[in-house]
């Protein structure tokens, strides 16, 4: 009889094709001019799940659908498992420096380079291949199994946040597993314990009434742009600190046993420098990269624009100036309270001359630290040395996950964070890759999972 | 008979729909996707010349072409008149804040709504009628005119000022006339006898090889954006200086009896504000805001951009930022040195985390001063009074012409700057449009100019 990874390794190649059509769809969540997109990533996945022996839902909301799917044919007494993934994905254009069409997949050097492969359709994908294995070659599952898939991951969550709210009793489970995480190489698979949270802004900065003529004003008029560089400047102090009075209030500082955790796998200059392209690491002096990076707040410019542009030169003093920036959060900073600190701020940096205006996007996230001593870890540890082939580490993530600290607080589960991806798959940025060998090692760790799971809680 | 104000007046509604012809070119000299609209606005007027009797030609160049055209039927010993404008625009989209198409001219509250109507293809429009006008009702002119239009005024000029250097002979005259500077209202006509030059810059900052997760290197890495703003916010001191050292050393001040004479015309906060739509002037402290606007050099940011702005979120570090900016130079500040000194400046402020570089985007003009004792000063005054019912004032001009500089030191001609535009006419931004009547008085004035000037030299 086939056993459930040998199903998966004849599958291989069809699995890639079905992802590849999952990929080529544009669910790009932060424009609205996708939305009808999303729509279909979500319809797409509903009769994926059906196809493969679950029921399906596509579930409206005021935004783009959440899709949910179940199999629930397990004994009386099995472990219920939850699955969160996102089907939506950060905007991508070939011409922001993308070798191939974002939502055209191509496969090239054992990679899938698409938008959204491993960010987070591959990861998700792996999850789906893994049930459906088993179904085939067993005829059931383990445990029974609940799939939330939400469209909005990228912008905010705010209908998964309502829903989970609302359906606490649809959702039961005993544990939640997530697969949006990365670890730093193919053969040192990672579970992630902690994710820092994030809230949204845009900072406008309104000076004349339109564009005027540089020659004709220049010099007797706050121009805006300068005007915004001049606050953004003030945003941080010399040493990389950012410079919002209370911003750092509520930190949780890092413990000193796990200081000196993180300082067992050292992130030097030169590998910092490989990785990201950037000439020198950059903030707090009083932190160690690593630390940087997972267990301290930060405050982003993700955007800037202001004027002309363009092709050649354009005379004008702008009228507008804005800038999108987000702030990274870590325990325990509370979004609404940076908002409320940063509002007042800009409030403060103001100068009389130009006119500005501070736009929360969304209520934002709190970042959240899972307990790594719970046996569903334990689970993981196994599931990863079976089908990944190595034990894996621990580590805090950078990144955040708007649902998770509700999956803990309002469900009460404990989360495993199995991530698939690597830090250099770059995700938000161009040329998105996913390594076809951690798809399908992925699978079979999910398989593994799965068995085991099923095994710590009977 | 017909005198040539009269036919100026019969013929108004005739001339404002050939303006419009020329109006719909969409003749932008800054990108060169326009290139065959320059073209086909150089081809426009050379036909137009040639129909009211003129000899005209289109003159190639390495870019946009130039226009010539003459008449040089007058007595033997009359004056040679050179008329000097451009047929080139900036750049315009509806979506930038225009209530109709900026390239589909439309008449209301007497005026004339679209891209170059008064920069400056209504101006140039004024001299061409003129002309007619003259040509037609006595046969000939009082002078000998040659008119020069070219096609890159709003992006550097490089190909006039090259073929004004090498053909001299050819532009031998005794007087240039340029319209394309503008006055304070309707009743008071105004001679500029000053203008700024300009020198232009790209600055752009680069970070990381590409655009990054801002969740996982967010705290780690020097933001390109923030970057940006901080050495942009280091361009200005906290009086509104521009704090590049060396910048003001070769910086004409102002007479005594100059600050006196602008004093008498003064701008007071309400009127500034009224005109701009800002809160507040800024600027340096030690001079009234006219002064600031035309003789003090200034530094303006006309454009900036960075990572994402579109809708929405995109939680990234942007790999790159840049600005593009202007400086506004006064006599005697040399464009070239100006540039050397900004280029050192970026050089010492750029933090070792970043690279960056500065482009110079052209040679940059010197500002120019004309003589205003000169009798070709005192003949436009009469002009004025008789094409328009009032007696001209003299005053500086904040903007730059490339060429002007050039006609009074190559061709060594005294400048009359007859500007038939308002200052609140919007050139270069939204809703750009030319008064109807000061058209038709700025061809009447055209006119009388031609025919004073006639008397002056014999």
């Amino acid at each position: 009889m086939t056993t459930p990874f040998e199903f998966a390794e004849h599958n291989a190649k069809r699995f890639q094709t079905e992802l590849h059509d999952l990929l080529r769809i544009k669910s790009i969540s932060t424009d609205t001019n996708y939305a009808p997109d999303c729509q279909r990533a979500a319809e797409w996945l509903a009769d994926h799940f059906q196809a493969i022996g679950l029921k399906a839902e596509v579930i409206p909301t005021s935004r783009h659908p959440l899709v949910y799917a179940e199999w629930t044919g397990a004994d009386a007494d099995a472990t219920t498992v939850l699955v969160y993934g996102h089907y939506d994905v950060q905007p991508a254009s070939q011409d922001e420096g993308w070798d191939s069409d974002p939502f055209e997949p191509v496969e090239h050097d054992g990679k899938i380079y698409a938008r959204g492969s491993t960010d987070d359709k591959g990861q998700v994908f792996a999850h789906i291949k893994a049930v459906e294995s088993l179904l085939q070659t067993e005829g059931k599952l383990p445990v029974n199994i609940k799939f939330l898939i939400e469209g909005e991951e990228e912008s905010g969550s705010e209908n998964i946040i309502k829903f989970v709210a609302e359906h606490a009793d649809k959702l039961r489970a005993e544990v939640c597993v997530i697969s949006d995480t990365s670890m730093s190489s193919k053969e040192q698979p990672v579970i992630v314990y902690a994710l820092r949270g994030i809230v949204a802004f845009e900072l406008h900065v309104y000076g004349p009434a339109h564009d005027l003529h540089s020659g004709m004003y220049g010099g007797s008029i706050h121009n805006p742009a300068q005007a915004l560089a001049e606050m953004i400047a003030a945003l941080h102090a010399e040493d990389g600190k950012v410079s919002i009075p209370g911003f750092y209030d509520d930190v949780r500082e890092i413990s000193a046993q796990e200081r000196e955790a993180i300082a067992k796998s050292p992130y030097d200059n030169v590998q910092w420098a490989a990785d990201t392209g950037a000439t020198l690491p950059w903030g707090e002096p009083d932190y160690s990269i690593r630390e940087r990076m997972g267990a301290r707040p930060t405050l982003e410019i993700n955007g800037m624009a202001s004027g002309y542009w363009g092709n050649g030169l354009k005379a004008i003093i702008p009228s507008h100036a804005w800038a999108k920036i987000t702030c990274r959060l870590v325990a325990d900073q509370k979004p609404d309270r940076i908002a409320e600190l940063f509002t007042k701020y800009i409030t403060d940096i103001t100068p009389p001359t130009v006119r500005s205006e501070l736009k929360v996007l969304s209520s934002g996230t709190s970042a959240t630290q899972v307990n790594i001593e719970a046996p569903v870890m334990q689970a993981a540890i196994r599931a990863y040395v079976r089908g990944w082939g190595a034990e894996p580490l621990f580590r805090r993530e950078g990144g955040s996950i708007p649902i998770v600290s509700d999956f803990q607080t309002k469900l009460g589960l404990p989360i495993v964070m199995m991530g698939f991806g690597l830090n250099s798959d770059n995700l938000h940025g161009p040329n998105e890759h996913f390594h076809i060998d951690m798809l399908h090692k992925g699978i079979k760790t999910s398989i593994a999972f799965l068995q085991e799971i099923a095994r710590v809680s009977s």
